[in-house]
């Protein structure tokens, strides 16, 4: 075993080092990490920011980098699989970036309970392919399903393609296992489907963003395999006429799986990247998916309600040809330029998609920024792209100042349209100057003393989420 | 206007009853109320409970209320319409009991955002009803939802027959309107269907039994009638060939919209009562209800699945015959015996229904107690009903010793099969005993913190729940 401290740990870390190779094992904590290690797929620290890396393989080795931490007054940060795009796990200076990666186990699968029990590091379509063989799957499916954890997705809440029908990571979780800042181990919920012993505190920490507690575990409610799917794929003229189709599909008594909108900038880059020609000049695209009893019935009726609505619809019969969609979509960060590009996320009430598209619009062209965006028009989340190509004026690992003008203005239009600065990415970092915009002082004076009730020495994640 | 201290309100409960008439009108504030505010549906106060009345009629006068009621330190009980069934809204000695049965508004109705905003006093089914023009409805429906309110809904996180499929009421509300325990106004959550932004208030407020917040108004979610709709009753020899009948259903593809099991006795109850003739000796029923698209597909497939569990099923074709049985269903709660009866309210994992059957009638046995059931079978809950006739040694007011044993063995019985201790109803006074036998220390211990960050003086409906 080696103590020897490592070029540019302090003394405070390099003790911690010593003590939790001691504890937990040599290979758990790791003084020289990988690069990635630094942010996530959003953010990055700033250079030179010293951190110690401690990769427990279970929830002992949780509690006591937990435990260490308390005891010498160090800061912690959970890290999932980096795949957040807020900045979340984000390392602060001289803390410990505690990741949760190594604790991978699928603990049960239960049909009967229709629960499966998992560990925080499983990746989130990991799951879903060890429950189809029994029938079942994992409904919460963010964009980023193949590279997210269970334990990312419940730091931030994640949503996805399927949460008008199916609900976001809320609405999954039964049960938590986590670590308090002290060390201490909790477990919330039930495994029984209903359940209301007490304060929620599996919800009050699901979206929680690793200030609260690092969650180890988590008894998720699993689903049965729908017996049939279908794929449309709706055009319309504009986005606006496309709001439109959002609007008539909720009058129709038919709910999708999935109702995603990509606008014609987006459809555009898409082929350009993937060589596919789904875009048609300057039309946008509803890609919906039916799923369950009766598809046939929901095509219909869903046919009908869309065709009055204006659109040009195609029933995609062939399963490897809507595969294929479904992964174009999948692809579609709306249109780059080469250049710089920002990814954003605000959601509005549904009926406010065509509103917020022409905000969209008209921010663009005040700040001569490149505008285009897919949604998740289900659930009114928008995920809409700011970009500019390179300038020699640019400064080095910054945004040009126009497209943070840009994303200012958006995320205010949201609000002002009654919606929010995050719909589904979470607070992070990087939106925590919006959070007045939309909670009101008794609101953030109440999460400021629950954050106390859990963590009184602010060592959990501090300068995130809240 | 008068001031004059009614018999019986001491000085202090006087003298706010006084500055209450004035800020919020003489008709809000009452000095001797009816009987019925003694207590809810199943818990009574103690004789004497020395009580001050008041009936806000908007937010603003809950808020004058709460104010009033913390500048004098006094205890405040929130209370809906009364129709609890574990002692939430029972009032303290002294305290002001804050009615919301005035709050009737519904605000809003927005098809195409699939919201409804509607004040605390509303009655659950007076939602649906004024949805159902608009082709909608409210998905939570507790056996009560023609006596409970929104407002008590939330309070409880109530359940009722439709949570498998639909989910429990904390599924269905998107933000809040609520007042501090200091008058201060809190809005929390968003409209928009995804919203991730800060710790979820409105998630932690739900079930919190008025222990926190007084809740005025909620957002909730509302969705479209299903097309189409089929009662199922399926008969099986047994309680435990029913269960048997539950996992049957687990394994196949259909998800009912409501499964509740009838035993044997409970339907002999029902018979006695109303007339009806869905006993057949020792028979136990699965009432099924299948809604939305395809429900020839999925009766066909659901019927393959029971008549191999041993089923014998009868699809009702004729929609007065199935909301006969439907409502025959809502007014089971299990045999009577003309004398004592507790209602009671455990989950379990759903497997575990036919083991808590079968514990059901060995304590029944045990503790010379008549036992029967009926059981919400798709989420595991169960409402067991414990009863004895009446006898010379009774206590008036008070359950025989028999029947409160066999309620906590009961109790164990469900938290040793993985269960909690109140499925649905709520705890409480009335369960309040039994909190530790589920929740391990750290989560006690951090609920009071939660409780201290919220209501720092303990003047919202201290004495329960937690």
């Amino acid at each position: 075993m080696t103590t020897t401290a490592p070029t540019g740990l302090n003394p405070h870390l390099t003790d911690l080092a010593a003590r939790l190779r001691a504890e937990i094992g040599e290979d758990a904590v790791i003084t020289e990490p990988e690069e990635r290690y630094a942010g996530d797929t959003a953010v990055r620290a700033e250079a030179g920011t010293e951190f110690l890396l401690v990769l427990p393989r279970d929830t002992a080795g949780v509690q006591a980098t937990l435990r260490a931490a308390h005891e010498t007054g160090t800061v912690v940060v959970p890290r999932g699989s980096g795949s957040g795009l807020s900045g979340g796990a984000v390392p602060s200076h001289g803390a410990i970036v505690l990741g949760l990666e190594r604790l991978t186990a699928i603990r049960e699968i239960d049909p009967l309970d229709e629960v499966a029990v998992v560990e925080a590091g499983v990746i989130t379509a990991d799951l879903s392919a060890a429950l189809a063989p029994h029938g079942f799957f994992y409904a919460p499916d963010p964009a980023s399903a193949r590279l997210s954890s269970i334990g990312g997705n419940i730091a931030t809440n994640a949503g996805g393609l399927h949460c008008a029908k199916y609900g976001v990571t809320r609405e999954s979780v039964l049960a938590l296992e986590a670590v308090l800042a002290d060390g201490t181990l909790l477990r919330t919920g039930h495994r029984s489907i209903k359940g209301v012993t007490g304060l929620d505190l599996t919800q009050l920490l699901i979206g929680s963003e690793g200030t609260l507690a690092v969650v180890t575990a988590a008894t998720v409610r699993i689903r049965p395999l729908p017996v049939a799917r279908r794929t449309l794929l709706a055009r319309f003229p504009s986005t606006t006429a496309a709001a439109a189709g959002v609007n008539a599909i909720s009058l129709s008594p038919v709910r999708p799986a999935a109702t995603e909108l990509l606008d014609a900038a987006t459809l555009h880059d898409i082929d350009a990247n993937a060589g596919s020609r789904i875009a048609e000049g300057d039309t946008t695209i509803l890609l919906i998916e039916l799923d369950g009893y009766g598809v046939e019935e929901q095509t219909t009726d869903l046919t009908a309600a869309l065709t009055v609505a204006g659109a040009t619809l195609r029933v995609i019969e062939d399963e490897t040809e809507a595969e294929h969609l479904w992964e174009l979509r999948r692809s579609g960060r709306g249109s780059g330029a080469g250049g710089h590009r920002l990814g954003e996320d605000v959601a509005v009430p549904k009926s406010q998609l065509g509103a917020v598209f022409a905000e969209l619009a008209e921010i663009g062209a005040r700040h001569g920024v490149q505008t285009s965006a897919v949604a998740h028009a289900g659930d009114g989340n928008l995920h809409p792209s700011l970009a500019l190509p390179s300038a020699p004026e640019d400064v080095p690992g910054q945004l040009p100042p126009a497209i943070l003008a840009a994303a200012d203005d958006l995320v205010r239009a949201a609000i002002d349209l009654g919606g929010t600065i995050s719909g589904e990415h979470g607070i992070g970092t990087a939106k925590r100057g919006w959070l007045d915009l939309e909670l009101p002082t008794p609101s953030r004076d109440l999460q400021r003393r629950l954050k106390d009730a859990f963590d009184p020495r602010h060592l959990l994640n501090p300068g995130k989420a809240l």
